[in-house]
């Protein structure tokens, strides 16, 4: 480790092991940033994400603090990280689908949007003039050809559609309580899904939610839009899982 | 530390615990470089910034020494940090807000400006070129829709709006008071807001005031400007708070 | 080694030994990256690629996880390394493929593509803007001419025709397997070399594979185009290498 | 020190305790490049300079040796520090006047000027190519509203309207001196106000002076234009002081 | 030795010693990347290049491993080094000749190409921008007025053309052979020179060849055309070399 | 000064203790770089430059050695420093005379020449591109409203009128010379000002001259031209000190 | 010079000495490089370059082992340091000199040219981005105005015209055997100015040379032109200098 310490402290070379420390750290920074946790979840015909809705501070006006943004009419990210990188990420995602809508004529896919910030974010570990961003984009968004699709974009540039995924804090936890249930998640209807997703970060952080404690957003169906639930909606299927666990 | 020490030298790596050191650098200078302390307040139809007006040489002509500038008819600032980088922070803004109007033909909402800010301030940390600004803006202004709001904008590139917040050497001290008074703070009116927004900075300084020591501006109402409160008004609102003191 | 390990911070100098580290560290890089192996095996009017198909994560839409990547109708390629570099240097091969396409007015011969594109990998090492890719690029396709070809393309700019080869974590043993049947496989039907080739992961890998385990992508006579194999069609290659075992 | 002498090297960078070095040492060469003293002054409708001629060699030719410039008809700089240095911000300072009354068609009032220059030096401070100036500018000028004024501009950004102040090598005597006097200063006539910064100037320097030994400046009143004194009047003026200290 | 070694770490600073330490690595970096050895010789009206055809591995198709390359229809060259070093040389090569006949309306003479190629060269030995390319060049080619030719041109810029030279790993024992030999080689005939090229690359080699084990490109007379030999004409010499042997 | 070694190593940073050390080392080079002392001497219609004619090697044709140079028709000037640098600066001033004559209809004063050498030396200084040149210039040149005038520049930008003033590496002896007779030199006759020059070397160097072995050239009255003394005349003059000496 | 070694790493700073280390490596590389020494004479009508033409390789086509080459037909130049860096700066001098005669419409006299390359050469002292040219120009050429001239150009940019000079390895003991003769040199005529020099290389060699082992260039009279002397020319002047020496 300590002969190796040489090789990080540039954004794009080598170290002989063949790695890329810079971007090994961006992972590092995205995950305990914001110190969140993020679910998506993709059922049958539905596509959620979930995460804590943690207001640091009791001063903050609580509907500004969200990692959920729009980007078009039928699709949405969850970005978790650095908040500024993620806000970052956000506005090219936004004018890579404008600009996309503008040449071809049609609304952007997700996979080809999820694909194009991928690239972006693997041109930062290559050149030297900007680091990676510290942060993790989970797209939900709706395929006009396939319906409803979850893909996570990572800091090295990685991209894959998921059945279900997280990110953050408890990352690893919420992939092993996801992967036991993989079977069953694909046969989801909308309610399934939402809830299992709650169940899921409600289970890893070892905690239940009140209804402003967390956000829900979701596309659904083939004509489906993105939205975020409101606290209402989400209460609602609060009330349904307490009910079931009481059950 | 002493290994990590290393990593400060450039704008723009991450450490391997994933920090960037020079954007915690900044917020320090930001802090520490003029000492003072600025509060920030939402009430039902006020936004309010106050902070001290310490001239730190008899010479100097008192009344140019601020750190509240006027940005539009309906946007103000209140600027912490080291005092250049205010002035470049705050002709920044100025133009954005010009250069919205053009585009847009209507003034720029608060919200966006300070969106705009954080943007340009993650820049800084993201590429090598310029170190990041040390400076904190509180900005305080009325949006069209929701009337007087309160954002604030931090070296790191976030910005988020706030019912009351605190900014400088005394900002924990100054958010803790805010904080205890959370719920009730949303309903003061233009006088209360006013008043507990002083009463709070001369709390966490341990110091009465005189009307020309602290600076105090606000936009009040939906058709409201901002607009900085003469002596003779500050002077008011210190012999209330006094009366109610002695009550 | 302790002294020549300054040599190896600089993307483009010579140590005394006239070694480029960097380019040798990609080389590592682009074969531990992944942990796959890939085979590609030409036959005598066929030529294939085969891979391991590992889902990291059960939550991975499968499909989706695949190094295969289609260039033009008839020119495939099986990019191993990390797989963002491999995305960016598929993204260069579509383009470098249509931009001679429309500049000389017909398909371009893999060769050229592989030269092309050993070319910008050697400029990698030559100047210091941006760090090799580390990817090793096996393109299969269809010479107009000579009928179907196989070509490694590796981070340090070379290209060459094989008869068979293979990348990866696995590259000398799978090679190891190759070399000893080199005489027969240039007469090999389409069905012996799609077999071989999958016999040969096999062997290196000392697992038997189940149809959605590998990816099998070929090329068939002068007028065929490059595919992928189906999972079912795959299966029947399993089984039919079973009875051969068991026979 | 020891551990923070690192972050001294490059012009735009934090220290840990978020100071900017290399803009420090700057003041540190503007105050002993020249080892000389100069005071501004502001009464009730006079602004005044006053600094050492200092002539280092008595072969040059004596008048050459000046630090006080003329920029507008209206605004003319006391500019102490690495002369090179002053004599490149006084250029700008021609150019930016010139340019904005090229631009708005009126004179550049000397608040705008000072801060412009400001705006400018802070940029050296931010970005990496060139080194702050060493020099601190003293501007006096007319403004057409509120009559002569006393500015001044220092290496990191600063500017600040003054009713008198100092800058050099004893800045801070003097400094003194002026803050016992600063409730009468403002009601000074012309005499009165360049007597007193005679008088302060000698008094740090504990020494008397002839009339070639020193450079005074003034504006005075709204029509007035800046003008350098004749060694004449400026002996009129030291005999008019002696008269007052013998009486 | 110690205290220059850090002069090398720069393509293009001098050592105390007025040493170009990059340079010298390219050289070792060209004879020692390949291993191969390669012989240039120019009988009475032949100008011939040999070398090792070694396939490193048989899976390799073989024809497509070889260090000779086509100009023009005049011009050849045996690249030795590292072979992306060499594509890279090559391809200008062939640019500079075509831009060349555009310009002017003839084909490039041999030596203006080497002059050009040796230039190109220079300048990454005097500006840091790249390093110098790991390939010496021997061109043959034939000169309008004087017949065929041999060049050669190394890393440092030198070139030079030769009545027979040799570059690789084998250089300098082939340059002994050769100087034995250099009065009669001028008078050689078309075989004689071939044969004698085949004999030194033997010779040094310690080994014999068959056919397809090494190369042999040449031109012949002023009116020939630079051409590899096939296998069979190759074979043909090495049976008449091992029949002089015999007698 | 072992600590502050470091911040010599880079053309435009301070020191801690605000200096500018590759500014200083400028100095040096260019005081030592050719041994040589220069005297400039301002008589009552007379401006005269002096320095010694060493020409190093008796092969060097004598009269191509000289470090005055012809700038316009009624300027020129004495360079002393590495020779090199002082042809580079003598260049520049010949293209700024010829550029303003251009723009603004008449000849280049001496005065805005040397102001003009002077802000491009500290261009030098402040910005890291270039480093400062090893020279010292002064001018010599006819004023058309004040006469002949002598100035000098150095590489930290200063630049200055002088009665009388000394280069090189006699610069301080020379100047103590030309103290003691500040007086009476403003009074000089021509043939005073070119022997008290020629004295004033003389003495500094404890040698009588020759002749050719010193360089004469001055300009005379306010129509005067500049022009170098030819080796007659400098003989005149000698004579003549020589005779003044025995009387 | 332990200390100072670190101011050699970088082409264009100054040691605390104010000396350029990078420049002085430039001279030693020039003079070490090829160990050959040069020659060069001016008589009454005529200038004369020799040096020797050492053939490193018995292999190389002796005639193309040159350092004289033609600029313009009444100017040519004896190259000495690395041959790579000669040819760069013969080919700028030919631009050069095609330039000039393009823009003015008259052959570039030598001094200009001279001048110019010493004015490039002062560029690559000053500037950080490319280091001197480790080469020696020694100029030979005809003035309409004077006649036959002699120049030299050295890597630091000093230009003279010499009644004789040489340069490389053997310099000192060249320049020693000219200076004794120096007085007479000037009214030799075209052979004993020819034969001085070659016995001036002769000497300082202490070897015999035949026709082929030196070079011998130059310009006669003012209608001259450059010319290189043929092997039978030079032996003639080798047969007279024998015969001088058995008289």
């Amino acid at each position: 480790m300590s002969r190796d310490s040489n090789y990080d402290h540039h954004i794009s070379i080598f170290s002989p092991q063949g790695r890329l420390y810079q971007m090994e750290y961006a992972f590092k920074a995205a995950s305990s940033a914001s110190g969140l946790t993020g679910i998506a979840l993709r059922g049958s015909d539905t596509a959620v994400v979930v995460t804590q809705r943690k207001v640091p501070d009791r001063l903050i006006v609580p509907d500004s603090v969200s990692h959920v943004f729009n980007i078009t009419p039928k699709i949405g990210v969850l970005a978790t990280g650095m908040i500024a990188d993620c806000h970052s990420a956000v506005q090219r995602m936004r004018y890579e689908a404008a600009d996309f809508e503008f040449k071809y004529g049609y609304a952007i896919p997700p996979a080809v949007l999820a694909k194009r910030m991928a690239d972006l974010a693997q041109v930062n570990t290559q050149s030297a003039s900007m680091r990676p961003l510290a942060c993790v984009l989970m797209i939900v968004g709706v395929d006009e050809e396939t319906g409803p699709t979850v893909l996570k974009v990572d800091p090295a540039g990685h991209y894959l559609p998921f059945k279900g995924t997280a990110s953050g804090a408890k990352e690893q936890e919420a992939t092993n309580f996801l992967e036991k249930r993989v079977e069953r998640i694909e046969n989801y209807t909308f309610e399934e899904t939402v809830r299992t997703a709650i169940v899921c970060l409600g289970s890893v952080l070892g905690s239940d939610f009140r209804g402003n404690e967390i956000e829900v957003a979701c596309v659904q169906g083939k004509e489906g839009r993105f939205r975020c639930l409101t606290e209402e909606e989400i209460e609602e299927h609060l009330n349904a899982i307490a009910d079931d666990a009481d059950a």
